[in-house]
């Protein structure tokens, strides 16, 4: 196999009470990658569509992430990388995380699988350390595992994949504005209250109880954030809206995706998620600022390859 | 009916990084205690065998959980309770749930239960409010429902029970000190870095992803709590070694019961349980203070009718 076309999914991190810990693999966003083996040795990037992106090896997330591997095995050639890019830059939707990730995925398919999907991961962490400054795991890890996944711990690296109830699906609103990474940080309290501290868990414990029980009204009654999402919240207009319209139509919980200014909502059934997409585009038709919706099934399998 | 017997078991709350929400039961250890309907409306602690504890009802937590239970019903007779304790009050593994939660269950028993299990956990707290001043559930939960419990929410009152994976064993040294409530309670940081509320999220959610698909060792990797145990452990002599030598003997991982002076450790199998209960004894037959040593499978039924 010299040549490999790979979907590598959009993802949604934090999840209300699983700041920092939890993430999921979405289906219906993503981009599109072709991974070539080249004669010469090394990385290419050879093409970005869709967006302006640094082709430059060691300034694209694809890239770092691709050299990070390639450290690792001892081979005579290289990769070239082409990229379209469905997943805006800075949408809170994983975007530097699917191509960091497609492209650890794609390269160790073409070198016959020397990696599992967990060994892949700290490779397309360096791509999100280019990206963000922290090697954060938390999109990396549901865009190559697929479901949910937590990250127990960073040191040493536990990863542990949860599996998604069969109905659940993801409503995404992204307000096509910036929020400057500096500001998502700057807004996050560092010291947490205890008492706040033990709603926090026992929200995460009842959501991860929920997916393992296909519990959907359990899960719902754990999408609660009283660390980050009221702080966070703040830089992203009309999110309280957002949240209160999204419940009313159905939703099961509603949350700021990754460090916004993506909103996300869980649902049960295709048909819910449809609704409160319809409800969200109305909330911020009014706003005048631009956005999209995505309205996605978990998916399960992560990346997937295209025939 | 007219007189029930019952085993009402010894709990362990918090267990390291569920610390206000996890509770777990056990099976070996627990107090026997006999309901018998009375002509006399009201209800009457007629003896206690073990232990110098109040008849008097409204200053027993049996009486006072029994008292919570019979406002919500009306009927034209009482009830006498009979408790002999096995369990000291003040061990850390739930003296006073077991008899809260003994009394609210037999009760209900006599009564044809016209309250769920779940419906049960208000009443007995009201027990463990009388007993430490707050009706915290993470002892009479456990007691009631058997395996490991969940809090994910006292406002409103959200517990879950997950089922404990089939060769869990508790290895459980009560060293014969009292540690004083108001001390348990000082040595707490009520301000926790956001650092360490990240870290304490991800191993509760590795804790109970471990419970669910049987990962002894993720159950293992993940009892860790960097939140109350550096401080609370200080006030328990050989707290380090009880834990270093248990981990030594082959133990998963090892915490505060409740809020000591108990230590437990959870163990893969009755093998391993006993060579860590020895380990513990060992440990602390050097220090002059008397202790019992306790070793029970996970009891994943709860609160018992004995013929």
């Amino acid at each position: 196999m010299n040549l490999i076309k790979i979907f590598s999914p959009a993802t949604i991190a934090n999840i209300s009470c699983g700041f920092d810990v939890l993430g999921l693999c979405l289906d219906s966003i993503g981009d599109k990658m072709i991974i070539r083996k080249t004669k010469k040795k090394g990385v290419i990037i050879s093409k970005i569509v869709g967006q302006i992106l640094p082709l430059e090896t060691n300034k694209n997330v694809a890239g770092v992430a691709a050299l990070a591997l390639l450290k690792k095995v001892d081979i005579g050639f290289g990769f070239d990388i082409e990229i379209h890019k469905n997943i805006k830059p800075g949408s809170g939707i994983g975007s530097s995380a699917a191509s960091a990730a497609g492209a650890v995925f794609g390269i160790n398919k073409l070198l016959g699988a020397p990696f599992s999907l967990q060994e892949l991961i700290p490779f397309a962490m360096e791509g999100e350390k280019l990206a963000s400054g922290t090697a954060h795991a938390d999109n990396v890890a549901p865009a190559l595992l697929g479901g949910f996944t937590l990250i127990r711990s960073y040191n040493p690296l536990d990863v542990i994949k949860i599996e998604s109830p069969n109905e659940l699906y993801a409503t995404v609103i992204h307000p096509q504005i910036e929020i400057k990474t500096a500001d998502a940080r700057a807004v996050i309290k560092q010291k947490i209250s205890l008492q706040k501290t033990i709603i926090q868990t026992g929200n995460l414990g009842g959501l991860i109880c929920g997916l393992f029980t296909n519990d959907y009204n359990l899960i719902g009654r754990s999408l609660h954030d009283e660390i980050v999402e009221p702080y966070r919240s703040l830089l992203i207009p009309k999110f309280d809206n957002l949240k209160k319209e999204s419940l009313k139509a159905g939703a099961l919980g509603s949350g700021i995706s990754g460090s916004g200014p993506s909103v996300f909502a869980l649902c049960k059934g295709k048909k819910i998620a449809k609704i409160v997409g319809k409800v969200m585009a109305k909330t911020y038709e009014k706003t005048g600022i631009d956005f999209d919706i995505h309205i996605s099934k978990i998916n399960t399998k992560g990346i997937k390859i295209i025939q």
